[in-house]
């Protein structure tokens, strides 16, 4: 394409609305346009760039054995009734767009699809003999983001693969969640980015395991947990670490002492000149569950940890049984303003794991008791320091026992944090990152098909819920997530793989013939040799036009100046800054035999050794 | 691909939501899935189809030096108020989706991109040297139809190819305008269909001129006039001809004469014993226009003629400043039950172009006139019939003059009919033809830059509103409207250019190994020779697998059965029927020279050239 013919428009200053480098590079190398809040037109460019994502994707896709499908953005709202889901979706958590049409009928805006397979495959699939059958599709989805923001990072139009895959029992699943971890890791590796499979929390979406793909970028919403043995990787939500060990108390005798204004661990640590690992620190949840019913939590756990708010939501998931409901709906820490629910004042500050239930005022909504949570870290504590549920006082030199009962249910709500020991080896320790979450994959089971009666019959005769697994990969966030992991202070630098263009001929000066000539000659060879190829052929100055190559990120810029004289031309790599005169008669050739050493490695017999 | 590992599901009968013949078998050939009114999955063989389709789009608009882009599907309401379209999309016609958000700001779900792409044009577009410019997109659409039918040929949800492009002047548009003419002609040469260009109604996209392209098919919902010679085709809607010669009356002398009971034109005819060109057929319409004025409308026309309501609403909209408003809001018949306007008892049946103005009320909110339309069939009429103005009378032998004033406003409001001659040749007979609209191009002119303020910088300095161009083609209605226009009573024929796969190897028993081999080694062959072949491999009797290869409607199907005894296998054409044998060592060279004849005869210039 020549840029003279191209709606191509670059800004020199940042875009008020971006936050982070990526952000600001697509807005000002005309690559993206806000259009609302977290609504963007992806231009002529950007375009390109998705087309390239998406066409790995889609090649990969099918190479595992799925095929690609197209389902309706419009979602009726019984689908999502019948799965449970609606209210969460469009009330609870609000993130689904939801309409009326003219015949009043309520629609959902997809932001996934569960509900929509799970109802053709109920329809689709009879047999065993069907199985396993593995369904995927490229789609603009939607999110009624609360706060929408960092481009396509989180926005609330985006393109998503989302895939849906049918087993008839967990084993099969299995199978194929293993090909959908390497079709992922291979796509990543084609994209030409850096990251790391984590074990994740499976969310709102359900199901017994799963794996995000983080691409590691300093701007990453999420922290990456991992050792440097490659054995262990995890999301800080889901991760699981060894503590340190606690320092011994020394004061071996139990009492109560004065601790004045000490609400923190800090301020006890300074009033009691103690070790923080040698205090239960107890913190206070107020939960609501979905019949209404509010549940007080009284979490112990030591005093140099900290809470993992998703282990702890998790926890209180699997005990919604107990209090006859299905799912949390909200999770506060109770403060000192939010005693709606006591009977008298609490000793915030002082409490023990053993605050008394007549501290929970009587109230049919309200559940009598404190649910308690012991993290594993307290288990083993002895002579500890306490609340004393008293307010400014605390117990010293206690142990489980007669004066403080040790909670039942222990459980790990410990947030694992970069430092802490590894339980797979001790001698590993955990190391930290930053990571933007691109892909996701479930081991989903039973959840959508049980409830929307999605089953098949078995050799046996039976009948089966199918099991069911789900694959997605956002494939605007990772075009923008490359961007994040590459670029410099002078713009983005497309990995080959995605890059719009792989080559732009800049033409320094537009008076000379043999500069126009040669660029045009070389702007059909590298299209003739299948190089997608740009063609400055702009009447700008050659700074602008080099500042230009270098702020959209094409792989190869080649320059038909001075060194013409001398029949070569400059070609420079924009990843390395690496310049070089070639010939103009091998120029072709070269970049053909560059672009295909990139490409090939990444994939036609993929020799090349999977990160894990 | 092999059908054993497919979602391959095909149905015996018909579906009951569907009324024509490509609704039907796309349903049963297990192509698409309705998910809710209108709204329906593309399974993995539409997708195909639907993806060849769009490849041949792409394709022919990057050759015509268009770029594609993705604009988003949300659009704030605030784009649409400017343009002045959000009250008639989403209240009048109502066939925009709208919703609110999370912060209760009101958006539309994009049928269509007119608003978007110029506030993108006004942003990025500065001056006359980045124009000519054309941008396009292929993206799912939506419209609220009242009446969602016919599968995906009337469907809330649909695939649509949209492109807009921006000029300096009318002449640059025009330009641009004949290269889409020719580029949908290409399209629809390539995706294998029969259709004809026709000079369409602008509606309310508005602008200067359009021609519609239709896919010639029985169940077409748009009517097509056209002559033999080829110089003249339109949409019945839009078209003009030359109306039989009245036949000269034979009552010269003025009276006026009992008709009782005589309120049609057939009853005048029987009651007068006259020929009904002679007549002058008076009609009253009731218009509403945006500013809530009512207007009475009297057209005039002769007795053997049609009134276009088409025509009719585009003159009533020309008139629009006349009374102060902007543009129609609706037109109607005033029938006897709705003379809410009426001052006394209207004859209808019995109306002259003459009818007093005193038979309207007063009323602020109504035209105290009647707007009175001639037809231009009425301008040369002498001694003709008429209304009286008096229920059970009429006129006979009446001329234009002091006893019936000729209406001042002479129109062409006639709807012209297959058999009338045509405008350009009177030798020539219009011709009519069911035809599927899947294409319109527009010039739009100013329209939506003048609403939004687009504009640029001419060489003389000065700021001009860009002139604009858009153009659509339906995708997945093209791909609905292929089957509609090629089926017989056993199925779908796919033309080759879009079929979803393009040969079907058929396995009669799959206990014969030597069927078995021979079949798979094809299988390879074709696929490494570029030809997306089927196997179908499925456990079934040969003949359910005959039936269901024809209904889905692959244009090659090879089978390895019995002739494998003379190293042969037989290979039938879905389109003929035909059947032949071929060597086995012959198959694969046969069916690639046949595939590269049909799509060669389709693309001549190909390979590609450069974009420009």
């Amino acid at each position: 394409m020549r840029l003279s013919q191209m709606l191509f428009v670059t800004l020199r200053d940042d875009p008020a609305e971006a936050e982070i480098p990526s952000h600001k590079l697509l807005v000002r190398g005309g690559y993206i346009r806000r259009v609302a809040s977290g609504i963007y037109a992806y231009l002529p460019l950007m375009w390109r760039v998705l087309q390239n994502a998406s066409q790995i994707v889609r090649e990969e896709m099918n190479r595992s054995g799925a095929m690609e499908c197209l389902l309706p953005q419009l979602q009726p709202a019984e689908l999502w009734q019948e799965s449970g889901r609606w209210d969460t979706y469009t009330q609870a958590e609000g993130i689904m767009f939801a309409l009326g049409d003219r015949q009043e009928r309520q629609l959902g805006l997809g932001p996934t699809h569960e509900e929509v397979i799970t109802t053709i495959a109920k329809e689709l699939i009879r047999s065993y003999r069907q199985l396993p059958l593995h369904l995927y599709q490229i789609q603009t989805k939607f999110r009624d983001e609360i706060r929408p923001r960092f481009g396509l990072m989180r926005g609330r139009e985006f393109i998503m693969k989302d895939g849906y895959s049918f087993h008839r029992d967990q084993e099969s699943l299995k199978e194929t969640y293993a090909v959908m971890y390497e079709t992922y890791s291979r796509i990543l590796v084609r994209c030409g980015l850096t990251f790391r499979a984590v074990e994740a929390d499976s969310g709102a979406i359900g199901g017994s395991g799963s794996h995000e793909f983080m691409v590691l970028a300093d701007a990453g919403e999420d922290e990456v947990l991992y050792t440097e043995d490659g054995q262990y990787a995890a999301n800080a939500e889901k991760a699981i670490s060894q503590p340190p060990p606690a320092v011994p108390s020394t004061t071996k005798k139990s009492a109560t002492v004065e601790t004045p204004d000490a609400t923190t661990i800090a301020d006890l640590v300074a009033c009691l000149n103690c070790d923080p690992s040698q205090i239960i620190k107890n913190v206070l949840y107020r939960a609501i569950y979905d019949n209404g019913t509010i549940v007080l939590v009284l979490v112990s756990i030591r005093g140099d940890q900290e809470i993992n708010t998703v282990k702890l939501h998790n926890e209180l998931s699997r005990l919604a049984p107990d209090y006859g409901a299905e799912k949390v709906l909200a999770l506060t820490v109770a403060d000192a303003n939010a005693t709606d629910w006591a009977a008298k004042p609490i000793p915030l500050g002082s409490i023990g794991p053993d605050l008394a239930d007549d501290y929970i005022a009587l109230n049919a909504a309200i559940s009598p008791a404190f649910l308690r949570l012991a993290d594993q870290t307290v288990v083993d504590l002895k002579h500890f320091i306490t609340g004393a549920n008293q307010a400014g006082y605390h117990r010293v030199g206690l142990s489980w026992g007669k004066a403080c009962a040790k909670p039942k249910r222990v459980v790990d709500i410990r947030l694992a944090q970069g430092g802490d020991r590894a339980c797979h080896d001790p001698e590993q320790t955990l190391r930290s990152a930053r990571g933007i979450e691109i892909g996701h994959i479930f081991q989903l089971g039973t959840k959508y098909s049980q409830a929307l009666g999605a089953t098949y019959t078995s050799e046996a005769g039976e009948e089966h819920p199918l099991v069911m697994g789900c694959y997605g990969i956002g494939v605007s966030r990772l075009a923008q997530a490359a961007v994040e992991q590459n670029h410099d202070k002078n713009g983005i630098i497309w990995p080959l793989g995605i890059a719009p263009y792989k080559v732009i001929i800049v033409i320094p000066n537009l008076n000379d013939e043999s500069q126009v000539a040669i660029a045009h000659q070389l702007y059909e060879q590298l299209w003739a040799a299948g190089i997608d190829t740009l063609l400055d052929d702009r009447d700008e100055r050659a700074g602008v036009k080099f500042k230009d190559a270098d702020l959209i990120g094409i792989p190869y810029r080649i320059v038909t100046g001075r060194s013409l004289g001398e029949g070569k031309v400059e070609v420079v790599e924009r990843s390395t800054g690496r310049s070089q005169l070639i010939p103009v008669a091998d120029v072709t050739g070269e970049i053909k035999s560059w672009v295909s050493a990139t490409l090939d490695i990444a994939h036609p017999a993929y020799p090349l050794e999977l990160p894990r």
